[in-house]
């Protein structure tokens, strides 16, 4: 492997380890010191722009004055989704086990996307698949050894556009291609925003997209009453039922969709079911959790993202489909060079070229495998309740002050809530609310967002970063509180 | 950051850097050893599953014992890609410094996915897709500074379908959504299944796909005469012509279509022009090669894939668009929980969700960041043009050969050849070259696949692996020899 011009062997062993280590180093010192930054970015645009040269280097430079660059100049411009102190969206959890598997991935840069181009890559993707699922108590339909299968993809909208064109094509067999103007797909107000663009994006006619209301009776579930009734005001206009989202954990609120009632909605009129776990699917590993997935047996696919709170570094979607068949005949086209010439006689291979978007891929199945060798089931599940221990104990010290109260029932690690109404119109409640969060990001001492749920604009404290301990927790409870104070004085 | 109960705190920052350590040896060691396994994998379907545990273990490894199993189980099942005999597909070429682009991304693990949710990476990435772009000599329009942008997607597929997504909503937006049925997408025979596979996921009917042949006579490119004979014959029947695709270096083999003459047939039916560089876009950084690119001042998109041939670690595809409104206006649907509460007043700010189909997105643009710094423009053209070299020696070596001839025009890195018919007829030619090329991936000593090419069997050799030195292309050609001369042996 030694090169007479060494200057171009940019993989030379010796070099690779010794740069690599310098990066280790780099990012140890990092999660050191990652609550030393604001955990928000307070970075104003073009401030980057401004110190970098308008074009690439002509030269190349050494690694150690690219990472001191970055740690100048890029790590304090970022939100710090790795802070203890950060409880916005959904947590982006890295672990040292998912960091080891993306450094295999990175490493070894094969591309699995048939059987041939990757033989082992593929199959291991396989068996995290039905490793996963059971541990996740899918129904057996979802596992290789039961007829189904599973894939990894980089994120709930690759997976849910790969299901709604499965879904599509399915049902314009029995069409003509003009059936896709009469298709409609179902969600409810609190199902992820993916599926309305995922919609679009296969050629849904974006009129055909139901958004269904939910509200605090069903602690923002789906009810299969309010589907029925869509359905069947749908079928009276002549439309088609394709596709319907039932959410396990729900981006706004947490909120918990009847899997099982909306399978027998979705059965009943044919239509596709995508069970979206992508936040939740972490807690199903624990027996507490899941009955919320009970049901799921009715269900066309289930997805869920080790990439948010399974210690699992970005990116990772767990997608598993019932009928592959389906989705490889929305999926599949062949070309001449990925024939592979060895294998004339059919085999009974996986090419996941045909089970998602792309056809480049990572080799995502080695990451999943170190993290869940590296912690197990039982240290997966403790990461889980720890965090959801911290959530409780959030959600009774909200409910302990007589100025807050929690806004929707908390599921899982999400807490949302808000200063309570009290004198002061509803309208002048969320102004408030806005000003509390605002003066609590402007901080740096912590970060989350909002959201609006009956019309209420609601805080939402989500916990999941890998480093968030009790304490912390707790800093940004007193932060609220301080904040509150100064915001509710006269 | 010290944890009381040690068990549960993953990103402990010594562990972390012992562990990352670990693999880093491991990864060298890889590097090493790499030219030891046959470049295609031997593993028979099964061969992994039939080993491992029928679930997830339910308690922690130590990562030592996993990296061993990896070494033992997994490795000698890959195709090794990052051999130095790998001449298949197109490279995947690692390199140090994409691998520690790879190492920040993963261990940063931002999402970057608006403006707020990680200010400075998302600035990071339009700067980086402007250095990239003047690299390529692309016109000003596709520079944010020229009113264009661009974004980092994880594949050409992806990117191809935001464009058409795009393409498409602009002609619906004159049409009713009915239009969806008459839109018409037109590639060549060369171009890459991709953009049938993005059409039918996008809606457009399959039977509104255009394969326009090529031929020897245009080099396989698409011509402008035959793209204009298409659409008039589409127009008469009443359809709309949609997009159009051209390619600068074709899948199969290398071929290039004329940007600008398509560019102009474009224009004048109102087409969207896409141009995909995927894999030739890294060799339009050296000025021999800018020629291809003339003429993209026409095109609406543009894509290449740094994940190639450009020593950047998978995954990373560059897309730039002239219009951003246009990709964002066929991508954006807004949450509440998205609405950066700080952000009231309208600023001028990327959010890159909108320009890709996920929500979801890795922190891509530090690693091109970093390979452009590490390696500098000077240093990518020369490891673009050693193997353009090595690929002209393969070139003349086989015209050198009576045996032996070349098929199609090298323009890059490919060279595509076969056995000479001599007085066997065509088909059994074929025959023959496809024992040649199983003979040679069997010895495990190269991997090829192989293209179809006016009906005749064409083996491709892409040279492209970072770690491929001349004695490799050498040794690849004596190999071809020594089994040609075998299978010609009465």
């Amino acid at each position: 492997m030694k090169n007479r011009n060494p200057s171009l062997n940019v993989l030379d062993p010796d070099t690779f380890a010794g740069e690599s280590r310098a990066v280790i180093d780099f990012l140890a010192g990092y999660y050191r010191d990652v609550d030393k930054y604001p955990v928000q970015s307070e970075a104003q645009p073009g401030s980057l722009r401004r110190l970098l040269p308008d074009a690439a280097p002509e030269n190349g430079e050494p690694v150690d004055g690219i990472l001191e660059d970055a740690g100048q100049h890029i790590l304090p411009g970022l939100t710090h989704f790795q802070s203890p102190n950060f409880f916005a969206y959904y947590p982006a959890n890295a672990s040292t086990a998912g960091f080891v598997g993306e450094m295999l991935c990175a490493g070894l840069n094969v591309a699995p996307f048939t059987w041939a181009a990757s033989p082992l890559a593929t199959e291991l993707e396989c068996v995290m698949l039905d490793w996963m699922g059971k541990l996740m108590c899918l129904p057996d339909r979802f596992f290789f050894s039961g007829g189904g299968g599973g894939v990894l993809h980089g994120s709930t909208c690759e997976a849910v556009i790969c299901t709604l064109a499965a879904a599509r094509d399915r049902a314009l067999s029995k069409l003509t291609h003009e059936g896709i103007l009469k298709l409609v797909v179902y969600a409810s107000d609190q199902s992820h925003t993916t599926f309305q663009k995922g919609a679009r994006i296969v050629g849904i006619p974006p009129s055909n997209f139901r958004i269904i209301p939910t509200s605090a009776a069903s602690s923002y579930g789906l009810t299969a009453e309010s589907v029925r009734h869509a359905v069947e005001a749908d079928l009276a206009s002549g439309l088609v039922p394709l596709y319907l989202c039932a959410t396990v954990g729900t981006t706004g609120v947490g909120a918990v969709d009847p899997v099982g009632e909306l399978g027998e909605v979705a059965r009943r009129y044919g239509m596709w079911l995508h069970v979206d776990a992508a936040y939740a699917g972490s807690a199903l590993i624990c027996p507490e959790f899941q009955g919320y997935i009970h049901g799921a047996e009715l269900a066309d696919s289930v997805s869920m993202n080790p990439h948010k709170w399974f210690l699992t570094n970005m990116d990772c979607c767990c997608l598993w489909v019932a009928s592959p068949a389906q989705l490889t005949s929305a999926l599949s086209i062949t070309s001449e060079y990925l024939n592979d010439v060895s294998c004339q006689e059919t085999v009974d291979v996986v090419d996941y070229k045909d089970w998602q978007i792309a056809l480049a891929r990572r080799f995502r199945a080695i990451k999943l495998w170190v993290v869940l060798r590296r912690y197990g089931a039982a240290g997966l599940r403790a990461h889980i309740r720890r965090h959801v221990e911290m959530a409780k104990w959030f959600e009774q010290a909200v409910k302990a002050d007589e100025r807050l109260e929690v806004v929707a029932p908390r599921r899982f690690s999400l807490v949302c809530f808000r200063l309570r109404p009290r004198y002061e119109g509803d309208h002048a409640v969320d102004a408030l609310n806005r000003k509390l969060l605002n003066a609590v990001n402007a901080s740096g001492r912590a970060f989350m967002v909002h959201t609006v749920v009956d019309n209420k604009f609601v805080i939402r404290l989500a916990i999941g970063a890998t480093m968030t301990q009790m304490r912390h927790v707790r800093n940004a409870f007193h932060l609220i509180l301080e904040k509150a104070t100064k915001i509710l004085s006269p």
